[in-house]
């Protein structure tokens, strides 16, 4: 296919009225994939979830397909834009992950349906899948890295480190998010934090 | 149903005869599910792969939905079976944690369908899934019980702590046992093991 020319994207929204219309129908998806799964959820029940007609879904979207990848990059957009405010605000390189988890816990107690949508993507899309496990931790791993640059932790923090935080966090939103929003967020986050100050802070 | 008797369970094997060829059938599904996912696979495959005839299936399990939840049962099993003899040969509490990490990376990388079946259960078999993550949790968080009995790691660890550990260990196994498994296990394991180290023992 060297010879054909690259395939323009002409659904990216043009106006701020289609950009509300894409959103729409992204949150639309996010709540019937969300109670349905993949398989059983369908364009027909997303639009009208999101009181557009199905015409409206094709200006924007391919396919099925299409919206839960979009919907994919979207959440894992979305967890990201919650949580590095947050981040931003940190005392230090140890405080920024307490509140990472802490705005993270957060996030999946309000938006629930996010881990059966990227867990499902396992299945539907595995290069999403990956996309959003490889960023995220693309981005613990370039925190830790500035953290060491400041003193805030060890040296020798890298790849291996950010794919165990990442995966605590993962796990943590999964019990103390999804399944059970008993325990205070700001207790879970401050044991893991704990563990983490210990485990490779420089202030002991 | 109250006035019904309960409904015996007549499909456990009776014989030795029996138990391989339901373990034939366990592992067939393995390679079915795991290459084609729950969806996709069919009875039919795994008696093809298992090389036994329909009614043989039957007679072990009345369905695909039925040997699925029994495979899930049955991989949890198998990673705590592989793992516990490891444990179990551990100098103290930390060290148990570098040889469950070890054995799990080492499981993983020999049994790459292992997260594919898992995972799938959240979307097949949601109390199977659960019952996979909250056993393996309940296990991690005895034995941080027994290492804390022991002096080896500090009091006040517990549930949190259990969950975060087992979430550290399933994204390092993701990366580093099914995605990528070029990096020592020993290397990975050692690092994982020295955070934890630091982070809850009491040798510092």
């Amino acid at each position: 296919m060297a010879d054909s020319a690259p395939i323009k994207d002409d659904k990216t929204p043009r106006t701020a009225r289609g950009e509300r219309t894409r959103r729409a129908l992204l949150s639309a998806a996010a709540e019937e994939f969300g109670e349905k799964g993949f398989h059983e959820g369908s364009i027909s029940g997303i639009t009208r979830r999101a009181g557009c007609a199905l015409g409206s879904f094709y200006t924007y979207f391919a396919s099925k397909d299409d919206i839960f990848r979009a919907l994919v990059a979207d959440m894992s957009s979305q967890v990201r834009d919650h949580v590095a405010p947050r981040i931003a605000q940190a005392r230090d390189g140890i405080d920024a992950e307490r509140l990472g988890l802490l705005s993270f816990l957060e996030f999946a107690r309000a938006h629930k349906e996010i881990y059966r949508i990227i867990d499902e993507a396992e299945f539907v899309d595995q290069a999403a899948y990956r996309a959003h496990y490889e960023n995220t931790a693309a981005r613990m791993a370039a925190r830790l890295a500035k953290a060491a640059a400041q003193g805030d932790v060890v040296d020798d923090v890298g790849e291996v480190h950010a794919w165990a935080i990442m995966g605590m966090n993962v796990f943590l939103g999964l019990r103390y998010g999804v399944w059970d929003d008993s325990r205070p967020a700001e207790e879970v986050a401050a044991i893991a934090n704990a563990l983490i100050e210990r485990g490779i802070g420089t202030q002991r």
